[in-house]
C-alpha cells in the first residue's frame, strides 16, 4: 500500500510514524506547503519524500491539514483513484462545503476524526502510538462507497484504534461538548488570570489548563467551523455556572451540592 | 517528635505516611470522628493508634479536617503546648473566626496550605510522596510565634516541600484563581453534559475534567468560605467568555485570536 499524507504536522506525522510499522505499507509520501514541517518530517524519516502534488498511484491519501483547508483538498482529489480520508475535528462543514461545490460527495472520500491529539504541534511532536486504544469516528454519508469505508476502518484498526460510525451532524454536536467546549473554557480561564498566578498552580490547575497551550490558530478555526453546536454547549455550561453562582450568593447549599454531586458522579464513570 | 493528626483522610494520611519516614518522629497518633477513616488509617499503619482527644504531649498537631471544622479545633487547642498547624485551602476565614472567638490568634498556631491534593479521598488514597517538590504556603500573622513558624517550615521541608510565606488575604485571592475557580468550572462543565457524551471523551477532556471527580462536600464548603475572591475570579472568567462569544458571533477573528494567543502564551510558561 502506498500512502500519501497531506499536512505533515503532529497528527499527519503520527499517522506516518504508525503506518511505517504496518507490513503492507511500501511507501509514504508527504505533501506540505509548510517547508519546515516537510523538511522535519523527511529528516525524522516519517515520510520517504515530500512533493508538491498527491501522486496518482497513492492507495490511501490522508488529509491532515488544518480543518478549514480540508474541503479544498477533497475537491481537488475528487477523481483520485485511491481512498481519501481526512482527520479533521469538525465534519459537517467539510461535507457541506464539498457538496455545495461539487453537487455530490466523492464516493471514495471517507470523513474520519481520531479522538487523539496533544497541545503540541509539528511533526517532531508526533507520538509513536497516538491512536492505540483511541476512538476514531467515521462519518460516511449515503454516497460514500462501503469499500472505501472498509479500507479506512481497516487502516485505523491496524493502527490500534477503536471505531465508531455516526453521521456528521451528531459528530459535531458531540465533539462541541466533549472537545471544543473544554478547549474554549481552558483558553478563557488562562486569559482571565495573571502571569503572577502561575507560581501558585498545583496539579489540578495544570491538568485543567493543559489544553490551553494548544495552537490558537487551529482552535479558533475549529470554534468558527462548529459555531452553532459550540455556542449551544456553552449556553448549557453558562446555565450551570449561573445556578452555582446563585446558590453560592443565596446560601442554597442543597442546590450547590446537587450540581456538584451530579458532576462528580458523572466524572467518576470514566475509568 | 510526637505528631498528632486530626482528620485521617487523604491529606492527613499523606502527612502521616511521609512523616513516618522522618528520623526524629517517634509516635503518630490519629484523631478522627469518622470511624471508617480512623480504622483504615490504623490498619494501613499510617498512625500508631486512634484516640478521641489530642494528647497533651504532642509536639506537632496537624489539623487536616474539612476546612469549615478547622477554627473549632484551633480554638480547642488554644493552650496546647505543641505547635498546631492546619492544611486548609481557605485561610482568612480560619484566622477571622478564631480571632472573633478568642480576641487573638494562639501564637503557636501556624496556618498552612500545601498545594497538593487529589480528586480521591480517604486514607487508603494517601500517596507516599504527596508533598515532594510541591509548594506549601504559610500564612502566619503578626501574633504567630516565629519559633512555631520555624518548626512548621522545617517539618514541610523535611517532607520535600517548597515554602512560600504570604498573608492570608493574598493567599485566598490567589487560590481563588488557581484552584477554586478551576474546580468550579470543571464541576459546572461536567454538570452541563450528558452521560451519553462520556464515550466521546479524549485525553483533553479527561485532564480538563479530572478535578470534577473531587468531593462535592469539601469543595462546596471551600467555595462558600472563599466566596468573594471566587466570584471576583469568576467575573473575570465570564468577561473572557463573553468576549470570545462576541468575537465568534461577529466574525472578529483578530479579537478571538488575541484572547486565545494570550492564554496559550501564558500556559506555555509552565514547564
Amino acid at each position: 500500500m502506498k500512502i500519501t499524507i497531506v499536512g505533515t504536522g503532529m497528527i499527519g506525522g503520527a499517522v506516518a510514524r504508525a503506518a511505517r510499522l504496518l507490513p503492507g505499507v511500501t511507501a509514504i509520501v508527504g505533501v506540505d506547503s509548510n517547508a519546515a514541517h516537510a523538511a522535519s518530517a523527511r529528516a525524522l524519516g516519517l515520510v520517504d519524500t515530500c512533493i508538491d502534488e498527491v501522486p496518482a498511484d497513492a492507495d490511501l491519501v490522508v488529509i491532515a491539514t488544518p480543518n478549514e483547508a480540508i474541503p479544498d483538498w477533497v475537491i481537488r482529489l475528487q477523481n483520485h483513484a485511491g481512498v481519501v480520508m481526512d482527520v479533521g475535528s469538525v465534519k459537517r462543514h467539510v461535507l457541506d462545503t464539498v457538496r455545495a461545490s461539487l453537487g455530490r460527495l466523492p464516493p471514495r472520500f471517507v470523513p474520519c476524526h481520531p479522538l487523539a491529539g496533544s497541545e503540541k504541534h509539528g511533526p517532531e511532536h508526533a507520538p509513536a502510538d497516538l491512536f492505540r486504544d483511541r476512538l476514531v469516528i467515521l462519518t460516511p454519508d449515503k454516497e460514500t462507497s462501503p469499500e472505501a469505508v472498509d479500507l479506512a476502518a481497516r487502516f485505523w484498526r491496524d493502527l490500534g484504534a477503536l471505531l465508531h460510525v455516526m453521521d456528521s451532524a451528531s459528530h459535531d454536536d458531540r465533539l462541541a461538548v466533549t472537545s471544543h467546549l473544554p478547549h474554549l473554557l481552558a483558553f478563557a480561564f488562562m486569559a482571565s488570570i495573571g502571569d503572577d498566578d502561575l507560581r501558585f498552580s498545583g496539579g489540578g490547575f495544570r491538568d485543567f489548563s493543559r489544553i490551553a497551550a494548544s495552537s490558537p490558530e487551529l482552535w479558533w478555526a475549529i470554534f468558527k467551523l462548529n459555531q452553532a453546536p459550540l455556542t449551544a454547549a456553552l449556553d448549557r455550561f453558562d446555565a450551570e455556572i449561573a445556578s452555582l453562582r446563585r446558590a453560592l450568593l443565596s446560601g442554597r447549599d442543597d442546590e450547590g451540592l446537587r450540581v456538584l454531586s451530579e458532576a462528580a458522579t458523572r466524572r467518576r464513570k470514566i475509568p
